[in-house]
């Protein structure tokens, strides 16, 4: 019996005859030759049906088989070293498993909503294949960065019952006859679990009900967000920078093909090492004013201010010691300077934006509780949280890496909306 | 200076004097020693405080630290063998971080309600720690399995626009004025995937309605599932035989003190390796008759039912060829029994219930569409999963593991509440 193989796993078989089982990619003919793009998912391999080889019926299979029918294949594993994978099959014998009639997408150029309509099948292009291929590897290596450092996995939960900052751009549900809302981000869970288990990492989707329409923002977004009891933000700002480039330097060391695919070039991101550049909010400011930004000293920066820069440096640089009132009623403030919170963005080189928010939380019960209540927050709902302050409260931080402005920069994306499978936005949720 | 170090790395600095940071868990005295046990979330350590060795007022601080303060302590390694961690503290000073008045979690017996509130501090015992870290571990391979079989993980989207199997289970939100619907499975769009990169795997939080108080039912739990082109109802059992043989491999060389912290007896673990039983559901039904139990031929199997049948086992057992009635439209039929569909369930042993539910999936478009008109499902709905069957169809295969019932096998727990960080219950979401 012919073994059945993967496309990836052709290599091992050279000389042999083998089986696979894939769908038509791209065809074209010459004479007596047709030669068929077939890809099963792990690779695409050139098929070689020469007349002469095969029977009328499995010919004439080859001369007509549509884009992406389904396809059974006996032939064998010849080296070729014009092809990307190096190796060809020169077809014996030739099956249809099922047709496919007038797929959707061709070679011509397609609309975006198009596309999107048809997510479910444009997954199957080689460039988005690259691309969830890549947004794999940062996942696993974001997951291996924190298992190896003995982090603890705290799956952090989706359900909150309390609308911690108000409700605007919260997704409500009813959960069997209260409100509850999807959370957005698993930091006040984390501060919990940290106290228990000292490092602690979660890591799941979060939901953002904002309505904006612009190239970063998804409805629906997946975060990793570490909390490290005793570590202060320096700590932090060191954590950051180590996790960034253990996931660049994965991504460059395991997709090298799929970054090639994509034609991105790499020399800015074969530069991230540690140290990043650290700035001091007053400094990132003194930039805007020098480019004659419109910039008000004590304002958030927007997203043009941070692709400002972010192009300044050639490593994701670290802004620090935001204004307090621009940033969360959690974040501790610096003793020395209290208008700024102990904060910390990671903008992305190349015009990418912020791909991390963090800070040094606030560890102290009543200074918390004065912001609660300064905030107008629900006091009540942060009992449990409030908690963590009164029974051996420690200095702790943490920060939160947004996955898909993570494939955005390494990929090197001009939307975010590629860089998951089935993007949520405001205007989109089918497929 | 002194090197601040983490308990788990104290068998490093045998002999040395080293800086902890930490939480009290336990005290005891004895004359003029005073034995801390102090937790910093990687382990515990037993720290000697003798009078003769320390300043009055740290002696005073190791007398009266209570309960879950946090404190700061320098002392010298030295080995212990009747301790667990193999070493212990000699101490040299003492400060408190901050204290903790009145721990609510005390030695004493405390209800379950009690504890669920209190789950934020709750964490912070040694039996909250066992069972999450082997959680952990379970994810980590369970992941690890597929990425070496170079699956492509898939995140599929938790927002869904339709109902599609009735909206009794489901919870709804408002999606920019029209509904939305929170996953029950990644499974369709596993398929959508499994077309693309031929083996994928999804593994993120589902969302069920249902007014179940069970000790098996969370209103939010984690699913890990793998969905492969061009396999049949037995290569499905095949991978998931191997797939659950590696996660409790794993958990037994990796969380072995974690196991037995639970008291876990691993007799039964121990044995799980391929191949597992396998029943057709008439020869499950046989047995249930034989036991005299009521069940009805033809039905679904209820959990007194499935723990009867896992009982008989000392491995996982999987019954499949359920009658097509009691399971999903999308299950391909045997075409040589057209009234069993091709599922197949993975019970657990010890009474521990269903873990996998899976299927061969209908290929066949216009089977597939009649199926959808026959259930009354908006097909509307189901044109990109008819897509599926329209461009290439080709055999398919997948199934869904449940990451808490499965936590709660291997932990041995009675109830799934403890498997989670964070447990939604019908009646719980606080905190």
């Amino acid at each position: 019996m012919v073994d059945k193989v993967y496309i990836s796993e052709t290599g091992d078989y050279e000389g042999r005859e083998v089986l696979l089982e894939g769908w038509l990619y791209n065809k074209r003919s010459s004479g007596k030759l047709r030669f068929l793009l077939v890809r099963d998912g792990t690779d695409i391999i050139q098929c070689v049906v020469f007349k002469g080889d095969v029977t009328e019926q499995t010919f004439e299979i080859a001369d007509k088989i549509q884009q992406e029918a389904s396809c059974r294949i006996i032939g064998t594993v010849k080296k070729d070293d014009r092809s990307p994978l190096g190796y060809e099959l020169q077809v014996k014998e030739m099956e249809i498993i099922a047709s496919s009639e007038d797929y959707p997408i061709t070679k011509k150029e397609h609309g975006v909503d198009f596309l999107m309509d048809h997510r479910h099948l444009w997954l199957r292009s080689t460039r988005q294949h690259a691309i969830l291929r890549i947004r794999h590897e940062i996942i696993r290596a974001a997951r291996e960065f924190f298992d190896r450092r003995d982090f603890v996995l705290i799956d952090t939960p989706i359900f909150t019952p309390n609308a911690a900052e108000g409700t605007t751009n919260l997704f409500e549900t009813d959960y069997f006859g209260s409100p509850a809302y999807l959370t957005q981000s698993g930091q006040l869970y984390g501060e919990a679990a940290a106290m228990a288990f000292g490092k602690i990492y979660c890591f799941g989707p979060t939901f953002r009900a904002e309505k904006s329409k612009t190239r970063r923002h998804l409805t629906e977004f997946w975060m990793i967000e570490p909390e490290v009891a005793f570590n202060d933000l320096n700590d932090n700002m060191v954590l950051a920078e180590e996790f960034v480039t253990h996931i660049v330097k994965s991504v460059l060391k395991n997709r090298k093909r799929e970054l090639d695919k994509l034609e991105r070039d790499t020399t800015l991101l074969e530069k991230v090492e540690p140290p990043f550049p650290r700035l001091h909010y007053k400094k990132a400011a003194e930039i805007l004013k020098n480019c004659e930004e419109d910039f008000t000293f004590g304002d958030d920066f927007g997203a043009p201010h941070e692709t400002l820069i972010g192009e300044k440096y050639e490593k994701p640089v670290m802004i620090h010691h935001y204004p307090a009132g621009v940033k969360a009623f959690y974040m501790k403030r610096d003793p020395e300077e209290p208008e700024f919170a102990l904060a910390v963005d990671m903008i992305a080189p190349e015009g990418y934006g912020e791909i991390i928010g963090g800070s040094q939380r606030e560890d102290d019960h009543d200074v918390l509780l004065g912001r609660i209540r300064e905030h107008n927050l629900p006091e009540e709902a942060f009992q449990w949280y409030l908690d963590l302050r009164k029974y051996g409260s420690v200095p702790h931080s943490g920060f939160g890496l947004g996955i898909e402005r993570t494939v955005s920069w390494i990929c090197g994306l001009k939307h975010v909306r590629e860089t998951i499978p089935f993007p949520r936005l405001m205007q989109r949720i089918y497929p």
